[in-house]
């Protein structure tokens, strides 16, 4: 596997069903990626420290998953530079709008890329930065076609017999 | 004026005629406050020192006024042990919406009392900090009483003749 | 455990598995409480009376949880001033967002602090609640300076092996 | 004109623009009705008060018009017996979805006749009392048949030459 | 049990489960009452017929359930001078807003009484309806203080013993 | 200009400038139509007998335009067998919401065709119209290929230049 | 069974519970249908492609559904002058709320007919289809007819008995 | 100005005052780039082929802006393998919530990187594109720095004298 090249952050350890769509992708094109655990509001300190780092340990993407009122990647961005992914997570009875509202919703100068509500979200995450890095790496953007191309093969050999 | 016991924050400049309705309560009620345009996402640094001191220099509450994925409440909320108010701010063309959900839907541990959109949000934001003083402060539970016969008054006197 | 210090209401005994989530933390911190199943549309007049002796009693905060068109806290609100922190509850097919908007759209001159829909909101009610008396009681204060580090520390040690 | 038999109560005096098109249809069918501007929040002892003698004074219905969390209507509801209509009025940002569900979402056992936002609710609430004094006033009754057959005449008389 | 007062229509066998509250609350007040599944879409004119007899027949209000987009209150309302409730069930992805929205939102000149979506306002339908009988009718009034009565003294008595 | 094959209904005069929009469509593709203001719930009567006879007279289809619950194109079609095309106008404080929900969530059996809120869902009402119509009129075919050909030179011409 | 005369297209093989409830409406009535899975997103110039045979082929309408952000009905309404029905279906957490605006919100000039969200939408996308045929095949218009009477039987012959 | 890296396209020229927000940025960085209005469902193949080349031309990211149903960053997406990021743009009664679910709510497999809606989301997509490009270009990376600082700086300069 290729050095670390991706963070993906969540605010409890309840969300890792949902990113692990993202660390799936990272894993099947064999990009290295790290998972922390570390909350906007409960471990404040450590997620700042954390942000700050990302740029000089050469990370190419941060990838942040949040529910309720997720703050996580919008604070992280704030303490980076490098490009910070959003995920809002649903895990309120509000069906996660406000996970999504909170995410997307950013004011000016705060540029998080947001995805789709829950795992769609997260995979998309990872694909978001593969296309990334695939812009200066020809291994990735070899990859990223044959897997488009075999999602286009999945859907075309679709047997619709009962 | 007393000792100033109440401080109010605010993400941007633009959000100041909003959270002059709270600093007006204050005033008329002669507990002095502080302003402070600090923004989570663009001044992270100096909201975090900000609300790390807020305890130390004796603020009974703070008010957080933002809008759009307003996350200034709940990141002041995660460096303060004092009571944290947040008023959601309509600023973009969700009606605030966004602001709301971002502000009230907050995450287990992390303790902030939303208000209601906009003005009244404002306003009420200073009144519940009132209302929390006034349990140890009998001048401003007297005059928290006056006012509260005030609107009373108001109301039974409207005039419907037109 | 210490004198009685914060009213948990509810409107209906089904509210109470929700409620419960403040008791615990209350409990938790050795503050005495005291729960009242009362609704202010079905036993209006033994709701205002409760609330207008909350002062005199010497409670510093009332919890008001309700569903759908969530008036407890408001009724509450217009029969004591003392602080009034609200609960919504999900309990219609609209998932909470009548409560929440009921709950947290005070008009001006109302002050409720509105907490988050349903369990993570109760939680935070007791918290907003603790942080007030901690202004005022170094015990408390050091017990919530524990227990934002036990959350801390709880996060930190996650472990993500499968 | 008639006795008066229907009351029409609203939260602040803003709100008698909306509330009026509720009085002009009483007017125009020569029932008697009574405006009071009394708030659940800020005047409630003097609402309910006002709630409990309806029924002695012989009303036969109570029209509520109230805006945000408007808890106007189930008050009224829960002071008297005689039939409550809500009219939620659109006052925030939120586009009076907040009033709306305030009004409509009322628990089991507290039976408000909720109409649209605005206007249309306030003319409606006004046409929904005069169907039930029709039931035993067989002038009313005609009345009505004579408001029907003009609106029905009025779209049927359009004319679209530009 | 008295004569036939009220009429319960729904617009599909399936709303029954929802509509059956509204029968149980007039059957333990002993009014009479009458169900029909009738649907504004499908059997058009045999919902009209309905509609037009109702006043004739002596029934004192309708009662019109309907989910998605609930077109029979208003359709039935167009049809009769008596009142007519209306309520929303939730028979779709969207929780019953859709049908909530078309219940409430009526154009001016058609009153239709929106109650909750669901049992609660299936419930209070009949609830209403019982409130304009008892303005003419002693007994209903009594039974109504009756039930009033039952409800406070079933709050009042919560045990929350565990 | 052809034989009128297309009917517009709308509910009410005010929604013209709207509906115009469907009409002008129409008469730029020389397809006769046919405008006729009529409401289900003020002209009940008018309007289903109009919907009765549409088979008959020959029309393809009937595009019906209404707001807040509108309940016209539901209605419609349940009194016709001709194609139902229904445009939600945005009347209410609600921003169209209630009338879009109205429009397009219609139970099973009871198929209308819904468009976009407001000008441009009457513009697509007309073009889906001319659609069903050129599967068997050549002539209008051709123009409907012109128009996208004319839809796709006016983005190809944009001038960018201030 | 007469010649293939609507196209069923839907963006993944998890859509067929739902959009087989178009094919069996068409099996009853006789026509002939095709049904593809083609992805707007994942095999664009497949859907394309067989978008821009539909008029060739002979297709009357085609009926595409898909969820999240649907863009399926569009795209293949930018490449095929027939009518295209389109069907939202509800699987993320926002209940079909993005499905549904994505499929009925289309711009001006792009005419999609926007059916309910779910199954009775794909039941309606089907009976939409028959009525456009129906015009012009007297069976199918017979067809329609006895299905109506059908429903309306249904709905009448509803027994209540528990 | 650097060589052309980032392409801005628009479904309408009407866009082009919400977009240029994006292509200001882009200039004060001397970041060249190209604008083009082209729409997903008006020149669905001008809009393929301008997609299909962005690679080959070396563009590092592409900014799609639209309105309502907002298909064109998913289209794009479809036939790119760079970056793409999307804008909703508010252009209907419903808020801007249609184009902001549609353009964030892709399905697995599809990344596009939604924004806020309106001009904050076409400032933030211009800032997100240089994060990129920050990456692999330390000029960028310093302008960008430069730029947080003086975000920073205008806050904290902020005055608050009336």
């Amino acid at each position: 596997m290729s050095k670390i090249q991706v963070a993906i952050m969540m605010g409890s350890q309840s969300d890792l069903p949902i990113m692990e769509e993202a660390a799936n992708i990272l894993k099947d094109f064999g990009i290295g990626y790290e998972i922390k655990v570390l909350s906007a509001h409960r471990t404040p300190k450590e997620t700042t420290e954390y942000a700050e780092q990302l740029h000089a340990k050469g990370f190419q993407a941060v990838i942040c998953g949040a529910g309720v009122s997720a703050a996580l990647a919008g604070v992280v961005c704030a303490h980076t530079d490098i490009p910070v992914i959003g995920v809002p997570i649903d895990s309120s009875p509000l069906n996660g709008m406000d996970a999504l509202l909170s995410t997307v919703q950013m004011p000016p100068g705060v540029p998080v890329a947001a995805m789709a509500v829950g795992k769609p979200g997260a995979k998309n995450a990872a694909l978001f930065a593969l296309r990334m890095i695939a812009l200066h790496d020809k291994g990735i953007a070899k990859k990223l076609a044959q897997f488009k191309s075999e999602q286009r093969r999945k859907i075309l050999d679709t047997k619709l017999t009962k």
